[in-house]
């Protein structure tokens, strides 16, 4: 084979949801193979445990209400260990190509004359259904599956096209979907979906303080509230989630499906 | 760590696109330990060489034209399987969750009593960007993945909701497309999206015979008929898709763009 990582290159490598089991064995590769190593907050320790002993880790993850650094730093960052000649890895949760602004580094670095490739991970929607036991489709009743990130600041509105997004055929999955679940379950109910839509939550999915939260969608804001703590969250809404019979594989569950007194 | 795989247990595993590097640690892990191995027709011999020494193989994929068992008589099996005492492994292509069945056979295994896990893997929308080197979403021009099925049979037409799907803000990802890619160019323009909208195809992507094509919404049955051979392909639609420069990491790649002559 030939040797896909020669010094001066850039490898944007998905960590997957966060187990390291859930690395794919590419990735593993990549990240003993790297001299510097770019990653985010979602990068759990046990997967940056495989880096060589000499390698430079760099953390230069985005979590609210920690100190971080801004997307063009992180490309700055990127292009300039390349061009010193190194092997550079930017680990990123979940699959690089799914809500992580992998189009802004690939783009930095092939500006700058450099070799970048994408290694593709696990994403966050398939280890929480993983993690629920449960298919995200069925054949005639969830025939679609739709990612959107709620990613949105406090008290900024979401500006998502809700009606295309209450379809009671399709499955709904919102990466980073915690502090907006109120809005998104009130904006979903006036666009037509059916108030007692199942919803699950999982939060930290394949983690050891993984949670998982069953409830309806009328139910979604209060429940996100009182049961999920502050990892990310994945939400998922659909018909689909109300066939996961019992969730063996999570470590915490909580469900939440009868409506509470007034 | 208890053992998580015990004898008479089912793991739903996902075997990634093909190349045996994109198969998770996880999943490498459980295809060592099990038994009894029933593996789809996309699974690539380089991922059953993990298997060990004594277990049984049993090819159950369903391709067209080709002898296939039926999903009942692969619950069957599983269940069968599980019930005599052996470490079950279904191996499916990409991750369970996704439009894999995997509902039939949690159902099945769960009505007969049966542990069942599921063991995420790296879907085929995550492989063919990676392939491509681009990012499915984009700040501000793609902010939406959806994937769609449309695995029909000949002559069938489609029933997806077209108007839906042509959203301009999205990137469409069509599992099994080769086929319908004519029907879906067709109904996604009279449904309003713009002729020109960005088309990439992967076929057998991570694979030594993966094969990049890349062309415009209006082109796209011509060019799939042309370009494409008889394995899996994936159709991604969308902005995101213009943005994706050289996919260095392609072996075989095809760009057809301008409009050819009447």
């Amino acid at each position: 084979m030939d040797d896909d990582f020669p010094a001066g290159m850039v490898w944007l490598v998905g960590a997957g949801p966060g187990d390291p089991e859930l690395l794919t064995r590419k990735a593993e590769r990549l990240i003993r193979r790297a001299s510097v190593i770019l990653y985010d907050a979602l990068v759990g320790p046990g997967i940056l445990d495989f880096a060589a002993p000499g390698a430079r880790l760099e953390h230069v993850g985005k979590r609210s209400g920690r100190h971080s650094r801004d997307q063009r730093t992180i490309d700055r960052m990127i292009v300039e260990a390349a061009l010193a000649g190194e092997r550079v890895v930017r680990l990123k949760g979940g699959d690089p190509a799914i809500f992580a602004r992998a189009g802004e580094e690939l783009g930095a670095a092939r500006a700058a004359g450099i070799a970048v490739r994408i290694c593709p991970g696990v994403t966050a929607a398939s280890a929480a259904a993983a993690s629920l036991g449960t298919s995200l489709t069925l054949r005639g009743l969830a025939r679609r599956l739709t990612l959107v990130t709620a990613h949105a600041r406090a008290g900024e509105a979401l500006t998502l096209n809700w009606s295309e997004l209450a379809d009671p055929d399709a499955t709904l999955a919102i990466y980073m979907g915690k502090v907006v679940a109120a809005q998104v379950a009130e904006n979903l109910i006036l666009a037509g979906l059916n108030p007692d839509t199942p919803v699950a939550m999982v939060e930290n999915a394949s983690l050891p303080d993984e949670r998982v939260v069953r409830t309806r969608l009328d139910l979604l804001g209060l429940v996100a509230d009182a049961a999920l703590g502050s990892g990310p969250a994945l939400l998922l809404i659909g018909s689909a989630l109300a066939d996961s019979g019992a969730a063996v594989g999570a470590r915490c569950q909580v469900m939440v499906a009868a409506r509470p007194p007034k």
